[in-house]
């Protein structure tokens, strides 16, 4: 990229403040920015940054004009500007497969609409469909009777199982399993017996999902994520869950089977979520939290049993206290 | 499926109760069922659907006869009853790949044994041995001189190293890793060097081992995982480590280096266990567990560090008290 | 192996005590050990087991000479020494492939250097290079512009994504990600708009990492490993961190994104850290450990949220003698 600070300021929905002929070549963190590159500053813990940034160019919001020594952009939300100046050079620079391999292993059956990208070492079992515009890395398997709808980019390793639904504009990232058996057994005479997983997974549009995310089928009916869901790595999430829409799922939580997650929520890393529970619209479940029941819509729960993150707040401050508490007690004693 | 209510009950060893000739069509969960669907109740939770469910017929417990008002069956275990409907259905439906394809990449040195399934971009390595009735799905890598018993089933994307032993009727999910070597270094001149980790894995008949699972080859000796137990995705399972028959690790569950689990174990969600120790038959390991020591038979153990369950409950109800315990204190003190 | 005990003594940097010439041809932990074997003993829990081992031969510190009644190698470092022998087992038994496969799918841009072993099923991607030794088991896939150093050890399915970089001696274990987008979106309209990451991930020499991990590349710059850290299963590491060399992360950690590591820091297994902190040089977060704020360097930290561990246990302590508390109150309350 090379682009003037006026360029990028329309790039970037925002206005120019000092030199806008400036020369902008890239974009950097704020510590490791140097000269041709531009950043940003929005978490207040890198404010302290701001005078001392090697950037050639800075984005702020109003309020920090007077910190600023260098040429800057002002925006009303400045990551969200930084984003749009990452999303432009991702735009010039991405490079992805085309075409269809001859190496890879395509079913007479399958449908194959459009223009697709099917890599090297990809199977594409019997009668799935992909639709146009979708692209697949090498060694992926998409089993038999998968629909994958349009646009979608699938990376490399990926594994969907049979009769699996994906929607438009999804991203699967490397290692990933969609479709997986869910994780059910019945006890007869003592030994656990395997219950066949008949169910499906559907994904719906504009999913993201992170590396070595699994994501099992239902017993019966489906396991669901829901529109604009996003999920990160090494997230379980096991059969018949539903996910609603715009919820992030951050790394390493995992949600056990049935439960029901509504729109907009978040569950923090490391997270777990017994079965069978309903998680309100906007709640947010945080890292590390152990849920075993209900959670309202718009709630805040963390720790083990999870409880409403202000009454764990204060449970937290207080255990910390008790090696004096337990000093007041043996006083009180005597 | 197109079956009587009289035939479902055969499949599902119960007793019709109300029109036998209802035509019976798919399973469903109770709160998703719909015509032509037979659904069950187990869950005292779902009891309050039985009234509402949609579907054409629902396997109960004697003690819920008077609740239903649609055809049912009578069952001694209607989620056992349910599963042999599944297991039926399945039966009907499942469909594997079959033969050696010419995509594959067989060593001249292994042995296959009668009538095994080969997949696309399979490999399968020096004087490894694959018996009967064994499925590989497309892109596993079978190492040298790994042994495979009859009728395993191995999901697309799975990894088996060098060595490893598996038995007979085993199941291993996509993205799974069998024989990673153990993670062990000795520090040298505050270098850490590398132990080589020169033992095997090996896996007893009628294990199931879920998606993107670990399990570690032994420094020396070997991992074994005993008849029966199954393992759910995203699980850690450390070298030298030993499980016993019949057990369930649940997922993202981590087990320490040469730790010892008994039969009939139950290690739950997100738990995780020091090395070196011994957990007895029978024992429960509470979700997010952090266990530090030996747990004994047939013993429920939660929390961090992990505590017998009864003693862990009382615990984590007197931390919520904390803040009207302080105030007591502060009142005393007065 | 066949060696003699004065030869073991040689390779083990020890000294004979008793019958030099007893004949050694295995190694083996003391409680499986049986004849032919030669095992030893560090970890003070099995020191029980020297006097009823089965073992041919043990390696002893100098202190535990009066407890051996068979043929020892006295040793400053027991562990070490038996590291030793397993290392020269190791290299009398290792196999790995050689030779670039016919079966594999090698750009005509893509650099390969001196003697490169790729494996059946595998692609290099545009302009990857990769250099001499370096070793590429099956169905891995490294892209476009991927360099990768001398001597490296990529177990099967590994994918390694457009841009990385990769010193020289690493390992890198099956179906591991590095590079996988970082898990960043920004809020607009109340949608979650993806940032591209157009960062990259180095890993620096001797780093070795385990099976189905996670490395996020860089929203912008560089996620970045450091020389001679050791990375266990299953862990996650998230977009824009920094570890230094020779930390050791254990098994299911997971790192949030831009956090930095210092060197020689353990990071024990399921602890979590949130992003944009500092871990001091030396410093050790406890297994399962939730951690929220910097850490000193040398500093021990456990529990949720993560306190110094000396403190953390003295909290534990007073937790589980709660109930005697709250019993005390009551009677100080009459």
């Amino acid at each position: 990229m090379r682009k003037t600070l006026k360029e990028i300021s329309e790039i970037s929905d925002g206005e120019v403040l000092g030199d806008e002929n400036t020369i902008i070549t890239n974009v950097a963190g704020i510590t490791e920015a140097k000269k041709g590159d531009i950043t940003f500053v929005s978490n207040p813990k890198y404010e302290q940054y701001i005078s001392s940034t090697n950037a050639s160019a800075i984005i702020i919001k109003e309020s920090q004009k007077d910190k600023v020594k260098i040429p800057s952009i002002v925006s009303k939300n400045p990551y969200l500007s930084y984003a749009k100046i990452i999303m432009h050079i991702a735009k010039e620079t991405e490079k992805h497969p085309a075409g269809i391999s001859c190496n890879c292993s395509v079913s007479k059956s399958a449908k194959i609409e459009g223009c697709v990208a099917i890599s090297d070492f990809v199977v594409v079992d019997e009668n799935a469909k992909i639709d146009d515009g979708t692209i697949i890395y090498p060694n992926c398997y998409i089993g038999r009777n998968v629909k994958i709808g349009k646009k979608c980019l699938i990376y490399p390793n990926v594994t969907v199982r049979e009769n699996i639904v994906i929607g438009n504009n999804v991203i699967i990232h490397s290692g990933t399993v969609i479709g997986s058996d869910g994780f059910g057994y019945v006890q007869e005479n003592g030994l656990l017996k395997k219950i066949p997983q008949i169910g499906i997974v559907e994904i719906a549009d504009d999913v993201e999902i992170g590396a070595n995310v699994t994501i099992d089928r239902a017993t019966t009916g489906k396991t669901f994520i829901g529109k604009g869901t996003k999920i990160d790595n090494l997230v379980q999430i096991a059969h018949n869950v539903q996910i609603g829409n715009n919820s992030i799922i951050v790394s390493q939580a995992g949600i056990s089977g049935s439960t029901k997650i509504g729109n907009g929520v978040t569950v923090a890393g490391q997270a777990g979520l017994i079965g069978h529970i309903t998680v309100g619209d906007g709640a947010i479940i945080a890292a590390q939290a152990g849920v075993i029941g209900d959670v309202p819509a718009k709630e805040t729960v963390s720790g083990y049993p999870a409880r409403p993150h202000k009454h764990a707040m204060k449970i937290y401050a207080l255990i910390q206290k008790l090696p004096e508490l337990f000093e007041e007690i043996k006083k009180l004693k005597k």
